[in-house]
């Protein structure tokens, strides 16, 4: 995927113009992207988009198209934009590992490089890692609420924000543990399973719901799942796919599934699975669609439902729901020239950390992740004993336990201009969330009001901010 | 913008395979594409998305790499993907005119062709519509909030759905009413106003806040907007603002404007209002940041806010807000082979209505509009005295008044593989939905609690739909 150097505000033109007339361009600027609140009110993110984001560092150009189209805004001078033909990002770019639960406040990823550089890629790189972490934290919220038993489709082109935006939700969604999508496209370009039933005009566009139903399972024999609510879920629909199976199964074969797409699913997943169970077809899915949740997905398992596959559409494509829409990644300045910088604000919990930072993960003995401390780069692994403050809220603080092991759950993946990883399969990183959902603290997965997995900062970065802040307020006059 | 054909749900290419071998696939079809509710709990929507679509439309084949990936799915048997080899889309597209008002239940846009043509093409043309008609509406909400003397600039690329989602918001934005993007490359490809101010990292990265505002109006005299909350608004960015404003005027130039990013944006553009006029400063505008709505909007003006721009990210972006994230729309199959179809279901409002329809829309004496009726083809326009049924309660229906006249807001617009009219101007859209959303009734335009525009049925479209489903029911003995 090819993007544009102008796929940014232009604000960040203009500044880099600033940069350069002002000899600060080439200054050693660090800029970390973090966010603030876990979306959909919840215990965590998955970190997704990170592959994307490095694609697009690693072709990021000025071609004559976009230098003329510069020029003829009448705001950039000449020499800039000579000097804009031969720019490349050659910047560091330090970042967790694609698929890794991350946390508010934490640098989930450190840009360090010359300033113009730094500052031309913010639009873009937020642009992308927020969405395609909304994205797969959403599908981790719906794999989690689906159970061990059953597992979650994107089924929500239709519904995304443009194609585009249809094709990244297929992705995260992935990466979240959706097992696949049914967009064609999506499948081709990442490499992911694809799946689909048909629709009710298939149904609409025979003579009865039999005949359609007997001509979808003559094409696909061993691969039809048939849709049952054209007409009436139990009182047709059911009866027709049940004489379909029996036929399936003469010639030799078995119906994969059925759909469920509109009514009571609880009711109706439990009714249909009591049917196919009786006429001897238990190996039949059920498959449910139809303005899914996490939520939805929830109370149809609390109600006794029986549904195999959930297919989510609306809400898994776009992020929606409670809390959602949109991940509110930013990011800031942290250092510049070797001096920490931060943005005065009167809200602590948007208060940025200044200065060059790492992040330590502490898991226990069971390999559980236990506690994430933010650190000053160069700060070694957190000692038993030692005190760490939360930051959100400077008054609070805490004593690490002696049981725990420690590990840098950052990579460098960019630096000197290029990629210092091979990029990562989609299966690996969907593995990798899997395995750190699987090892989060009791209650971080819950839906509503989940256990608040604890991000600390080390003493000596709170104490850099502290100074900071009263530095600032001082020189400022505040 | 190049769609693949692939940008589709599995499902639509099995069932266009099994039309195919069903020699269903030329059967004369129409869809309608609809919605059920206004987005964002609103009382219209505006229409967009329709040159997207169309473009699509006209580009869209099978080449090889599409062929070939089909053919590695092992679902596709030769002879389809040879016949898909040759396809091209060939029917005709009926649509409002891009840029209209448009209400529940109405046919959007109709797709009349060859089965297997009209089915593949429903999810794309979903994605590409829903989308921007969802932040075209969003947009328009927003400007009505803002009122005749403040406006609105789409400001959200960082928290758009991907690269393309904060392309496609920039377009639907505008013409919905945003005069601008800060998005560089929306601004290229679409013709559209730019525009931004500076970021803090720009104040930060100077010794003084002062000198960073310096820089900025040295470098830009006649265009500077100066960002006033990096250490604090009235303490700090302020003043030092009207230093620069005071240097600027000596120069011969003007301060363009200020921007607010944080607290209390009525309290503090009042404030920094009061203090500009009092310099005489009374030309710089003041923008606004920071996480807008509809909604904020309206409640900085209600409380003496003082905002000549409203820079609006996420929600506009996105469509972000209640009742919002996604608008609904559907895409059902109406009429096969002359014969009328429609989808049974227990609730009344999400019937659909059969048939190859069109839409009146009437106007009074004033030029407002008052009513809108969907009809059957064929219908001319409603007569004083005839009586039309409301499609989501078949209890009630309303007699046409003498004084309306009538005209069809819809058009062909597509026609034997190739568009019938030439692609118009973003500038016409934005101006036709303006007029439109002028010509509204009192009260449609509210942002909760709208009044609800009018929208009926003929008495023959309401009858063909009764006999549908009574002869639908007793076919599948319900």
């Amino acid at each position: 995927m090819s993007l544009s150097p102008l796929l940014t505000d232009l604000y960040q033109l203009t500044m880099m113009q600033g940069y350069f007339v002002s000899g600060l361009h080439t200054r050693p600027a660090t800029f970390d992207l973090t966010f603030r609140r876990n979306p959909f009110q919840g215990g965590y993110a998955v970190w997704a988009g990170l592959e994307v984001a490095l694609a697009y560092l690693d072709q990021l150009q000025f071609g004559n198209t976009e230098l003329a189209y510069l020029e003829s805004l009448k705001l950039f001078r000449p020499d800039f934009l000579a000097a804009l033909s031969g720019w490349r990002f050659t910047g560091r770019v330090t970042a967790f590992e694609e698929g890794r639960v991350v946390f508010p406040h934490e640098p989930l990823l450190t840009v360090q490089g010359p300033l113009w550089e730094a500052q031309l890629v913010e639009t873009a790189l937020l642009n992308v890692l927020n969405f395609q972490t909304l994205i797969a934290t959403k599908a981790a919220r719906c794999v989690t609420a689906a159970g061990e038993s059953a597992s979650v489709l994107e089924f929500g082109t239709r519904r995304a924000q443009g194609p585009d935006g249809a094709l990244g939700a297929a992705r995260a969604a992935f990466i979240g543990g959706a097992s696949g999508t049914s967009n064609v496209q999506a499948a081709q370009r990442y490499g992911l399973p694809v799946s689909g039933t048909h629709a009710h005009a298939w149904v609409e566009s025979f003579d009865s719901e039999l005949d359609a139903f007997r001509a979808y399972a003559a094409l696909y024999p061993g691969q039809t799942t048939l849709l049952l609510d054209t007409y009436d879920t139990l009182a047709s629909g059911l009866p027709n796919a049940l004489t379909v199976a029996g036929e399936l199964r003469s010639a030799g074969h078995e119906l994969r599934g059925v759909r469920l797409d509109s009514g009571d699913l609880a009711y109706l997943s439990a009714r249909v699975r009591a049917a196919l169970d009786a006429a001897g077809y238990g190996g039949v899915q059920i498959i449910a669609s139809n303005d899914l949740s996490e939520f939805v997905i929830e109370s149809v398992i609390r109600e006794g439902g029986r549904v195999d596959v959930y297919g989510v559409g609306t809400q898994l494509a776009t992020g929606g729901g409670p809390g959602g829409g949109a991940l509110g990644g930013v990011y800031k300045l942290v250092a510049l020239g070797g001096q920490d910088r931060m943005k005065l604000t009167g809200d602590a919990a948007k208060t940025s950390l200044p200065g060059v930072k790492r992040v330590w993960r502490g898991t226990d003995a069971e390999n559980r992740l236990a506690l994430d401390v933010i650190a000053a780069e160069g700060e070694g692994e957190p000692l038993p004993g030692e005190r760490f403050s939360d930051p959100a809220n400077p008054l609070r603080s805490l004593r690490i336990g002696p049981e725990l092991s420690w590990h840098d759950p950052r990579r460098v993946v960019h630096d000197g201009g290029q990629r210092t990883r091979a990029p990562e399969k989609l299966a690996d990183l969907q593995a990798r969330a899997r395995e750190e959902l699987a090892g989060l603290p009791a209650g971080t997965l819950r839906l509503l009001n989940p256990h608040r997995y604890r991000v600390s900062l080390s003493a000596e970065l709170a104490q850099r901010r502290d100074t900071l802040m009263a530095e600032l307020q001082l020189r400022h006059g505040l």
